[in-house]
C-alpha cells in the first residue's frame, strides 16, 4: 500500500502538511520551535499528521540547540519560528548547526504575501519596509533557502529543503508565508520518497559551486579528474598509499555520524588494525574496546602517547573531516604529516591535491570493496591498555575535577548519550573512556556557551524515539536498549539556557543534569590567566531547587562536595536506573580544571608563549589560591598520578 | 581642567579605554554583555575606568535587551558580546533597536588580526575562512559599522560609532580584533567633548545615502531644497497650515524621547493647546494632566473619542514620528487626514511631499520661536474628563484584566517608569492614567516576547544613575526623585528571558514585577482565534520562588487572585516603597485579555473579516468556556462598564 494510502490521505492535502508527512518519512517526530503570529496556521496542520509531536519549547536559540541535539542522533530535524523576532533568535544556534555540519529545516513563518509585496509596514519587520532582510541574513549559514510562493513549486521547493538538510548535513531556511500554508499538493508525491542522494545533474552543479566559492579552507580543484565521478578511481590512489605505510594512523571526525558512516568506518578500522583515534567531536563513534583504539587526538594537547603516534606517522588518514584544521584557545588542531588523506563529506584531499565532487558514502563503500587485507604493510604491535585508574581518597575529600571524570568512566554503560558542555567539561570527557555504543555530543568547533541543555532536550525526544524504534523493529539488541541521556554542563553555561529544563519536564524526560559548580566561567578564568577578575563570577543559584520551581514532581537532586558523595551516587543501583529526571551539583573549585588544559598550560609557560601578567597570573605550581574558591581549604599540589594523562 | 587632566590620564591610553571615557562622558556608566574569549582585554580596560562597571548578564539577547532600556531612558547604551557566538546570540535585540530608534554601541571582541588574514581556522568560525560574515549581517540592523584596526584611525573610528548611534537614535557595531585592545592613543583627544550633531558634511552625505536607499516606507526626495537646510524654511510651511486649522491633532510618537525633545514638544502642545494624542510608544511623554491630553492613538482600534479627533482632524503634525503607519495583528495604524505633517527624526513629510536631510531637534527650536499663537484660528474647546473608575468588586471576585489596569492607573505615581510586555500588557497599559513625569517602556513595533524583563533590568541600572545625577545636580526636584520601575510581563513571555531577574538580584535592583500569569500565550490564543490549540500552553512554574532560588535574601512575593488581594496589595504603604525588589503574580484568566482587543475583534467580527472556524471559534458573547483556565467558574458575560473604554 503507498503512504498516502495507507494515511487515507484526500487527493490533495495542504502545502503544511506535506511538509511534516516529509519530515515523519523520514523519522523525524518532534518539532522545534515557539508559536508566533506567522507560523500558527503552520503548526495547525502539524497536528493533522500523526506521530508528529510539537516540544513547544521556552525560548528560539534553546530550540535552536535542542533541533541540533536532536538531530546529531537522527540525523535531521526540524525547527519552526516566526518572522524577525522569532528566527533572529535561534541564528546563533542554526549557525552552530552550519558549522558543525548537523541537518536543521529551519521553517519560517512569515507574513502574508499581499503585506510583503505592497510593502505594508508590519509587526517584526525593521520598519524600513525591507522584508528579505532576515532570508538575506540566513543565506550565510544555510545550504539551501526557499520560500513557498508558488502553487506548482511549492512542493519541489519543501523536499529541496529538506534533502539538501538531509545530505548535505547543514541547516536550511525555508519561508512560508503566513497566507500560503493551504496551498493545496497532491499527496501522491508522498508515494515517491525522497531522493536521499544528489543526483548527477546536482552533482555537476555543486561542483561548480564548490569551485567558484571556495576558500583558503576548502580544497579547490587541481586535482579534479573531469568526467565520471572519481569515487571510482581515489580508492587506488588511497589504498596504494595505506599498502606502503609502516606506521599509519586513523583519525575519525563527526561526519562519520552526519553521513551515517559508523558500519563502514568500523569495518575499515577493524581491516586495517590500524592504530585509530578520534577527534573531540567524535568521541563515541569508535567502539573503545578495540585493541587499536588509541584515544583522543586534540592536537597540540593530546596526550603524550597520542602524539608520538599521529606526529610520527607516515600516512594519516582523517575520515568523516569536519575541518583539516581548526584552533581554539585551547588547543590546535593540525595534522603533520606528509602522507595525509582527508576525506571530507563532499572532497578528499590527498596531500596537497584536492578532489572535489566526492561524495564519502560511495567512497568509504569503493574502498572497503578494493581493500586487500594481504597488502597491508602495517602489523599492529601490542599497545599499553588504557586504564582508567580508580581514585581511592579519603571520602570527605573535596572534589577535584581529575578525580570526578576518572570515577564517571567506570559509571557510563552501553547505549548512553554524553553530552558535554564547551567549558571544562568537553576537557574532561576526553578522559573517561566510553563503553561501546554510546553517543558523545560536543558543540566542539563552533562552542556555543549554554548550547548543551538544549542539545539535552533535543538528544532525550531523539533517544524516547530511538528506543521506541527499537523495539518495534527490533533492530538493536537489549543491551543498548536503554539511552540513558547524561549531561555535563558547567554552572555559567547553565545559566545562559536554563529554561529548558522547564520543557524536559513537560515532556516528563528523564535526563541526567551534572552541573559542575565552579562559580562562574572558570575555564575563561583559567585560559585568559586572570583568575580574579570580577566578570568571571556568576550570581550563586539554588540550582536543585529548579526542577521543583518548574514543575517537576518525579524527581532526584543530590549536592556532591566529597569524594564519599560522588561514591555513594556512583555505586548506587537505584541511581543507574534513568527512571526519572535528575539534577545532580558536583561542586568543583572554582580555579580547577581538567589534566588536560593544566598540560597545555604548563606548556605554553615552559615555551614561554604565555603572556607575563606577573601580578595578576595563576600559579598551577604552588598551588591555587582563588579568593572566590567555595572550598576552604586551597588545594594542594598536583599530586604525581594526575600527571600522567589517560586516553 | 580639562577632561584627561581631571582624571589623571597619561599623555597616551589604550583604545579599549579610550570607548569607555567616552562613554562616561555622555552619562554611560554601565555596559552590558557577556564576557568572551575574545572580548576579555577589552573588559580588563573597564575596571580601570571611574565609575564604569559591567552588568554582566546572564545570556546575551536579555544582555541586548537590557541595554535597549537602558538606552530608552539614557540615550545612549553599550552592549559587549564576543566573537560569533555571542553577537548572533544578541541580534534580535538589537535589531529591536533598530528598528525602535534606539541608540547603542555594540562592541564585538573579534579575533587577533593575523587569524583573519592567514584565515587560520578558529573557534567560533563557521569553518569556512569567512571572518566577516558576521559583521556583513550586522551592517542590515546598524546605522554605522567599523573596525579597530588602524592605529592612526581608530580613535575616529570610535568616536563615529558612539556619535551615530547617539545622533541616529540606531545601533552601531565596531568590531575590536583581541590584539588591537592595546593600541595607544592621544588622551587628550577626550579633551573635545564628541559633536552630538552632525556636520554638514555629514548632512549632505546622509541626504546621498539617504536617496540611494529610500524605499517605499521612506519619504524620498522631490521636495528637497537642495542648498541650505530646509529647518529654516519648513517652520513657515508648516505654521501656515498649522494656523488654518479648525479641527487640529497633534500626535506625539517615540522619536520625541530618543532625540531629546521632551521639553519643546511639550511647550508646542501647551502654546497651540491642541487636542493631543500619543502612540502606543509614547506614552508616558505627554503630561496626562495636560487639559489637551486626549489619549492613546492606536489607529484602528483607538477609543472612539480619539478616533472621532483624530480621523475628522483638518490638521494632523505627528513629532517624533517613528513610522508613518504600521499594522501588528492587533490594530492598523494609519493617519488619514490630508492635511498632514509628519516630523520623523531626520526628514519631513507634508501631504505627499518629502523633505529628506531635516534635523528635528533645529526644527522643533524653530517652529517654537516662529509659533504666534495670536495666529492660530482654533480654540480649545473642554473635553470631557478622563476618568478612570475605581471598580468597587466583592473581595472574593476573581479578576479580570479590564479591573486590574483600572486599579493601577491610581497606584502609579510621579516618576516611575512602567515597562509592558508586548503580550496583553501592551494593551491594558493604554488603559491606564499615567501621572505626569512618568516613563512608559514598550517594544510595540519590533514586538519581541520576552523583551520587557531585560529592559527592566536595564531600566533599573538607568533609574539608579537617574537618581544619582539627580542628587549630584539637583536637577530634578524632589516629586520625581524616585523612580521606581514597574514591570509587567505575561508568564509565556517571562519564561523566555527569566534568568535576567538574577542579575537584578546580583546588583540589588528593586523593580516591581508584575506577572500576569493567563497560563500561556493569551494574546496569541485570542488573535488566532483557536482558544484550544496546545501549542499556547506553557508548563505551570513556581514563579514566586524564583527570587529565593536565584539568590536574592531580601524580596517580596505576592499572589493575587481576588478583588480583595489586589486591593490590599495597592493600598498597602510599605508595598508602595521601592525598598526591595518584588514579584508579584496576577492571577487572570487565561482567555481573558484588555477592552482594547475585544472591541476590535467584534468590530472585525462585525465587519465579517474574521475566518470562520466554528467548531473552534472563541466566543466572547456568551461567556468564555476555556478547558486551560485556572480559574473553576466560568467568566461571566461582560458587564455594561467594560464596553466602555477609558483613554
Amino acid at each position: 500500500m503507498s503512504y498516502s494510502q495507507a494515511n487515507n490521505l484526500p487527493a490533495a492535502i495542504p502545502i503544511g502538511e506535506y511538509v511534516f508527512h516529509r519530515l515523519r518519512q523520514l523519522r523525524v517526530f518532534t518539532v522545534f520551535g515557539l508559536p508566533g503570529e506567522f507560523c500558527m496556521p503552520l503548526m495547525d496542520t502539524l497536528t493533522r499528521v500523526p506521530e508528529m509531536r510539537w516540544a513547544g519549547n521556552t525560548n528560539e536559540l534553546n530550540a535552536a540547540y535542542a533541533v541540533d541535539g536532536y538531530s546529531r542522533l537522527k540525523r535531521l530535524g526540524c525547527l519552526i519560528t516566526t518572522f524577525g523576532v522569532g528566527e533572529l533568535s535561534a541564528l546563533n544556534g542554526i549557525a552552530g548547526s552550519f558549522a558543525e555540519h548537523v541537518g536543521v529545516v529551519h521553517i519560517v513563518g512569515m507574513p502574508p504575501t499581499s503585506a510583503t509585496t505592497k510593502q505594508q509596514l508590519l509587526h517584526h519587520t525593521l520598519g524600513n519596509g525591507d522584508y528579505e532582510v532576515f532570508y538575506r541574513m540566513a543565506r550565510d549559514i544555510t545550504c539551501y533557502t526557499a520560500m513557498v510562493t508558488d502553487k506548482d513549486l511549492c512542493a519541489d521547493e519543501v523536499d529541496m529543503c529538506i534533502r539538501m538538510a538531509w545530505i548535505k548535513q547543514k541547516p536550511t531556511y525555508l519561508g512560508v508565508p503566513s497566507n500560503q500554508m493551504g496551498l493545496m499538493v497532491p499527496s501522491q508525491r508522498l508515494d515517491t520518497p525522497l531522493e536521499l542522494e544528489l543526483s548527477s545533474s546536482e552533482r555537476q552543479r555543486n561542483v561548480t559551486q564548490h569551485r567558484s566559492h571556495s576558500n583558503g579552507s576548502t580544497p579547490s580543484g587541481q586535482g579534479s579528474n573531469g568526467g565520471a565521478f572519481p569515487e571510482q578511481d581515489l580508492p587506488k590512489v588511497i589504498l596504494k598509499k595505506l599498502y606502503e605505510a609502516r606506521s599509519p594512523a586513523i583519525i575519525v571526525d563527526a561526519c562519520v555520524t552526519r553521513q551515517g558512516l559508523l558500519r563502514e568506518t568500523e569495518l575499515f578500522c577493524e581491516i586495517t588494525n590500524f592504530p585509530v583515534f578520534v577527534t573531540p567531536m567524535a568521541k563515541g563513534i569508535i567502539n573503545e574496546d578495540l585493541q587499536n583504539f588509541g584515544g583522543v587526538f586534540t592536537g597540540s594537547i593530546s596526550a603524550p602517547e597520542v602524539r608520538e603516534v599521529v606526529d610520527f606517522a607516515d600516512f594519516v588518514i582523517v575520515i568523516g573531516c569536519v575541518l583539516q584544521e581548526f584552533s581554539t584557545s585551547s588547543f590546535h588542531f593540525n595534522i603533520k604529516p606528509k602522507n595525509s588523506v582527508f576525506l571530507f563529506d563532499d572532497s578528499v584531499k590527498i596531500r596537497n591535491t584536492a578532489y572535489p565532487d566526492v561524495c564519502i558514502k560511495p567512497l568509504m563503500k569503493n574502498l572497503l570493496f578494493q581493500l586487500d587485507q594481504s597488502r597491508i604493510n602495517y602489523r599492529f604491535d601490542k599497545k599499553p591498555e588504557i586504564v582508567v585508574p580508580r581514585n581511592k581518597r579519603a571520602e570527605n575529600q573535596l572534589l577535584r575535577q581529575e578525580w570526578v571524570w576518572g570515577e564517571f568512566s567506570h559509571w557510563f554503560k552501553q547505549g548512553d548519550i554524553i553530552i558535554t558542555e564547551v567549558g571544562t567539561s568537553a576537557f574532561g570527557i576526553i578522559q573517561t573512556k566510553f563503553p561501546k555504543n554510546t553517543w558523545g555530543i560536543s558543540q566542539a568547533l563552533w562552542g556555543s556557551s549554554g548550547y548543551s541543555l538544549g542539545a539535552c532536550l533535543g538528544a532525550s525526544f531523539a533517544a524516547q524515539e530511538l528506543e521506541q524504534e527499537a523495539l518495534l523493529y527490533g533492530t538493536i539488541n537489549d543491551a543498548h536498549f536503554c539511552h540513558r541521556v547524561i549531561l555535563f554542563v558547567g554552572d555559567g553555561a547553565f545559566q545562559i539556557t536554563m529554561q529548558e529544563l522547564s520543557t524536559m519536564i513537560k515532556w516528563n524526560l528523564k535526563p541526567y543534569i551534572f552541573i559542575m559548580n565552579n562559580q562562574g566561567y572558570s575555564i575563561d578564568r583559567f585560559l585568559h590567566h586572570r583568575s580574579n577578575a570580577k566578570y568571571y563570577d556568576i550570581q550563586q543559584w539554588n540550582y536543585l531547587s529548579l526542577l521543583s520551581v518548574f514543575g517537576a514532581t518525579d524527581y532526584e537532586t543530590r549536592k556532591i562536595v566529597t569524594m564519599g558523595d560522588l561514591e555513594n551516587m556512583l555505586t548506587d543501583q537505584n541511581f543507574a536506573v534513568n527512571n526519572k529526571i535528575r539534577m545532580l551539583e558536583i561542586m568543583v573549585p572554582s580555579m580547577d580544571v581538567p589534566q588536560a588544559i593544566i598540560d597545555k598550560w604548563q606548556r605554553e609557560k615552559e615555551g614561554s608563549n604565555v603572556i607575563n601578567e606577573p601580578e595578576q597570573a595563576f600559579s598551577i605550581d604552588t598551588g591555587i589560591s582563588d579568593p572566590l574558591s567555595w572550598s576552604e581549604s586551597p588545594l594542594t599540589e598536583l599530586e604525581p598520578e594526575h600527571k600522567r594523562r589517560h586516553l
